[in-house]
């Protein structure tokens, strides 16, 4: 099942789309929001699959051909969003530039940081920013929406819990971040709104590529036309979702609409390239001492999907171009 | 204007308090829930004015004792809390415990994470944590909702979206933030939810103890029954609320329900007292090197209160027993 928010109010109006992104329909019959549909999951969730399976058959008349153009993020605020930073090459090429080592503990204590859940951009939204100073960057990555999450989970009761996957495009302001950091609080400024791909898709959506808690596809990151990078997402991912919302879930429960990010993805194998820029400018500094790919200008554009085995795209694409604040 | 919510589902049912606390009636006719209300504030201010002045006067036939222990908090899961560390009091305590200087940027620089806000407990829940090892603590804040502030407000555009004031007890597992703060990401597992007091007032409630985005009044908080501190939140507050929602809305728009604290509320006057058991620790350290004084144990109960010049409670209490995790 696929199902995405039509632009619109406080929280968007939801949609189911066609398992092939050709055509949506109105689910607001079932649940007005997707907020709403999560915080009545055993209720709704099979008049939601009847709907979507109607709409593959062609048995639904409402239909309108799916725009990413009228899709708000899937949700357009959440209550809570929690990153991590799940592919530890991405960890080890910023401390190598560095000079740091990894500390041994990351490889099985998980980075997470509480990010912003409100606004959260739509997947067409521009990325404002007040000046280019700021070292504007992308990171794709992976997130799920949870169901309730009882405090203290397994990392298997947690997986049971995952259920909607998405992309997302974490900005980051680069260079807002060692001050931001140095004084020892995490992030905040430095971290601005994410946006998250037109459609979130239930894990059986997604078949075969949804093993283990990861999904086994290649996220296609392409800046202003050119391929940057295509990391397959299953690949040199330390921690699974299950272990990532179990992390999230220690001291606290979730409750139904939290959003576990996976951090930038990043495989080992260079040839996968970059899905953030921050590593290409890391992997200059260790190969040639300088760094010269610079960050985005207002102007760029920057498109984040995923293709499946047959080419399609399973989540839409989130494509963004960066503006000046006016 | 003092405002509640009645315990209900996912986000409780609008109240209206009487300013002395007495009696209570259901707002729900002008706005379900207080996140609705803030939604629409322009639209439903006047309405819940209107109703605000009728039960103060007496005007209202349908009204109920007030009981905090049908509040969930004022909002019971929110899109945003930002927590500032405004009383550098509180800051220079922690550092010079552990023999470091504080930053002279923190002068001018605010201290901000962000925090879990879904789930937010109410005044009178536990808090519910799997072990007393983890070091748990209070910490007596005050915090404000804003409305819809723009990216880069300055302060006096950003104190002009503050719609109401509560009090807030940020819980802290103490022993779990070190390594978690040497990770590098802030907080999280060591900030699980906070509460906040049963009522939140709009600032004109606060008379002349509102001024220059601090509320002048003491806080009491007693631990079992014993007063362990008083301290005055518009003292020593480095940083007044117009500027930490404006440091909030740095690079990043704030929508309405947005919730930003304080910070422990920590006076320079000894006398004063604490706002959270770690400055005790840390002034035993200084004083005598060995901190004796154990953070809370299962079955503590925690109380927190503002208490205005006429001796009356402002917000309601926050009054919380420790509990293990079952």
């Amino acid at each position: 099942m696929k199902l995405a928010s039509y632009k619109g109010g406080h929280d968007g109006w939801l949609m189911v789309v066609a398992n092939d992104l050709s055509v949506w329909a109105p689910a607001t019959d079932v649940a007005p929001t997707l907020q709403y549909a999560l915080d009545h999951w055993a209720d709704v969730e099979e008049d939601l699959r009847i709907l979507s399976d109607a709409l593959n058959s062609g048995r639904v008349k409402d239909v309108e051909k799916f725009d990413t153009g009228n899709c708000s993020a899937p949700l357009p605020r959440a209550y809570q969003i929690a990153d991590g930073s799940a592919y530890l090459n991405h960890v080890e090429l910023v401390r190598k530039a560095r000079g740091a080592e990894m500390p041994p503990e990351f490889l099985h204590d998980p980075l997470m940081y509480q990010a912003v859940s409100d606004p959260i951009l739509a997947p067409n939204d521009d990325i404002v920013v007040t000046s280019e100073e700021y070292g504007i960057d992308f990171e794709g990555e992976v997130a799920v929406i949870t169901g309730d999450v009882p405090m203290g989970a397994t990392p298997e009761e947690a997986a049971a819990q995952i259920r909607l996957i998405m992309l997302m495009n974490d900005v980051s302001l680069r260079n807002l971040i060692p001050a931001e950091l140095a004084k020892g609080f995490g992030f905040f400024q430095s971290k601005p709104p994410s946006a998250f791909s037109p459609v979130a898709v239930t894990p059986d959506e997604l078949g075969a590529a949804w093993q283990g808690g990861k999904v086994h596809l290649p996220l296609i990151c392409t800046l202003n036309g050119r391929v940057v990078g295509k990391p397959n997402a299953g690949v040199d991912m330390q921690f699974d979702f299950g272990q990532l919302v179990a992390h999230a879930a220690k001291t606290r429960p979730l409750r139904a609409g939290a959003i576990i990010g996976s951090g930038t993805i990043s495989n080992r194998d260079r040839a996968a390239g970059v899905a953030c820029l921050a590593e290409t400018r890391m992997i200059e500094k260790i190969e040639t001492g300088v760094m010269t790919t610079p960050f985005m200008a207002f102007g760029d554009v920057i498109r984040i999907e995923m293709i499946n085995d047959k080419g399609a795209s399973v989540f839409g694409a989130i494509e963004q171009r960066v503006t000046r604040q006016s």
